[in-house]
């Protein structure tokens, strides 16, 4: 044999190696294309309108390096209102759904309840009976319901709650009467790097129970309105107990807060959908550099509801006004999104 | 030629194909081996006493794939005081240094503070006529130091006192009285797939400052004490104002309170040195699973300080008597570390 040359037993045992190395790379190369071709199509359940060519654009130019836009990863801070932006918010916050439940749970232990406001209108699903009780009556309800007890204690209830629980109107439960198009947006901005995060009003323990299964966004990365928590030991072993006292309302004003002592640093990409989100997007607007911020408008009262500057509920007019005036991205439910709710499973 | 050899051209090509796949395969080799002879000594601050041993066998047993103790990295969060854990404490916490000079800087328009406590001795250095004006003085010295400005005129503040004054003893910057060995001990647990926290009673907007470039802890890793924050706009700009009202002491049973609240998972790992982080060792210690609990125990009079029970500044009692009675590590800083701080830049 010349030299140089190998021997068949030899080559098979090289072909061998380079086969093992080859086959795993033509793998991570389908992978690769896979995403690629992805990525093409990362928001199908949006229409090739305006709004996401608008999120695309800004996306793809952050994320170009080279690009006079280009944002380093650990700089992609996107940030989402829950109620009526991830998730519906009709005819009631969903969590409201959870107290009327837990105090019709607890309701034998308090036969005062049945004629004491506002818990007789809680107990009877009288929303109106319930606002008509003021912020002090709200706040009664939410110490019978989110205080008192362990976090362990809380996350538990919710779990059970929210896998049990169902929509008045459309029996679905609550987790999915989340928006599919934003689902497939939070997948496409961690897809480009970006790290998400919730900024609610809502409950910061109510949510984290199944803010990681339903949208794949962990504890850590959901802020929301706040009680003041208690250190003790019970049985040798230390718990943290919930209390009424309010420590963060996370909501209007209180959203920069938020961001602020969670975060420290501004996020360049938010999404809301009433005036409680006007501050989070002028914060996240007042920033160097390109900013993203946008609005989902409830526009389609047929697959859901129809509603904005006059509703109690995600009222949104003020910061419709400013994100008129000021070019941002308002997302005309209608218009905008070939499909409102995922399957149902 | 026989079939199932190949011509010396062809064999070529295969061998280029296979070169081309190999040496990078080699370089990664070399590099993972460059990594595996760097994990054996990750700790070269340390001297092979049991601390050092617990901390390793810890690591290893939590990251082996396979092993009963295994955690996933999401999981592996790690938790560090800072004043007299990662820095240095005497003979006053640091950040008081930053009050004095801010006061100085401040006091030729507040000629009331020449006879008015606990203003003049904070300008005279007066460390025991400050704590004799008790919680309300250090209240008021705070408000004057650490409210009334935005955030970002804050920082600015801090980065600039920071780059710039020095420790009364050593003469050094305060961020180079930072230990050597926990330095070292952070970057081992991230290159092992922890996320390193710190959890400190000092201030949160003071510590996110410096902490990406002294620690490589990101301002979202910091959590502090903290006050309250309110929303602005000023010349059409929206800015959060510190406000002089606490919203957090993140101290003794606030540190696990900081924590569920930043957080809404348990530690695995968390280093205190101080009475002061004795709940938040009993908090980390009390889930299920493979846990570490350590203390530095200050005793190095010649190359730091030696101090615990009777110490006003980082007293060490009963967490000591709990970690003895409970075997937590405790780090001996004398017989342990055979260097304290970096070298000087």
């Amino acid at each position: 044999m010349q030299s140089g040359m190998l021997s068949p037993s030899r080559l098979g045992a090289v072909a061998q190696r380079a086969k093992s190395v080859f086959v795993p790379l033509l793998s991570l190369l389908l992978v690769c294309s896979s995403i690629a071709a992805f990525a093409q199509d990362a928001l199908p359940s949006w229409n090739d309108t305006a709004s996401k060519q608008q999120i695309v654009t800004f996306v793809k130019k952050v994320t170009t390096q080279g690009s006079a836009d280009f944002v380093p990863p650990e700089q992609r801070i996107a940030v989402f209102d829950n109620d009526g932006t991830l998730w519906a918010e009709q005819p009631i916050y969903f969590q409201f759904f959870f107290v009327i439940d837990q105090l019709k749970a607890q309701a034998p232990q308090h036969p005062e309840w049945k004629t004491t406001e506002p818990f007789k209108s809680a107990l009877a699903g009288d929303f109106k009976g319930v606002a008509a009780s003021g912020e002090k009556g709200i706040a009664q309800l939410l110490a019978a319901t989110h205080a008192g007890m362990t976090t362990d204690e809380f996350s538990r209830n919710v779990n059970q709650w929210v896998s049990t629980a169902r929509h008045p109107k459309t029996q679905r439960v609550f987790t999915e009467m989340v928006y599919q198009p934003m689902l497939e947006l939070l997948h496409y901005l961690r897809d480009n790097g970006f790290k998400t995060y919730i900024v609610s009003g809502g409950g910061q323990d109510f949510m984290r129970a199944w803010a990681q299964a339903t949208y794949g966004i962990p504890p850590e990365q959901v802020i929301g309105s706040q009680g003041d928590l208690k250190f003790e030991m019970r049985d040798g072993k230390p718990v943290l107990v919930k209390q009424a006292k309010v420590a963060l309302v996370d909501d209007g004003p209180g959203k920069p807060v938020g961001i602020e002592r969670f975060l420290g640093v501004k996020p360049i990409f938010a999404f809301g959908n009433s005036d409680g989100d006007q501050q989070m997007l002028e914060w996240t607007m007042s920033g160097d550099g390109a900013r993203f911020a946008g609005l989902v408008h409830h526009t389609d009262a047929a697959r859901e509801w129809a509603y904005d500057r006059q509703s109690s509920i995600g009222k949104l007019d003020k910061a419709l006004d400013e994100a008129t005036a000021k070019g941002w991205t308002v997302v005309d439910m209608k218009k905008d999104w070939k499909q409102i709710f995922p399957p149902q499973k």
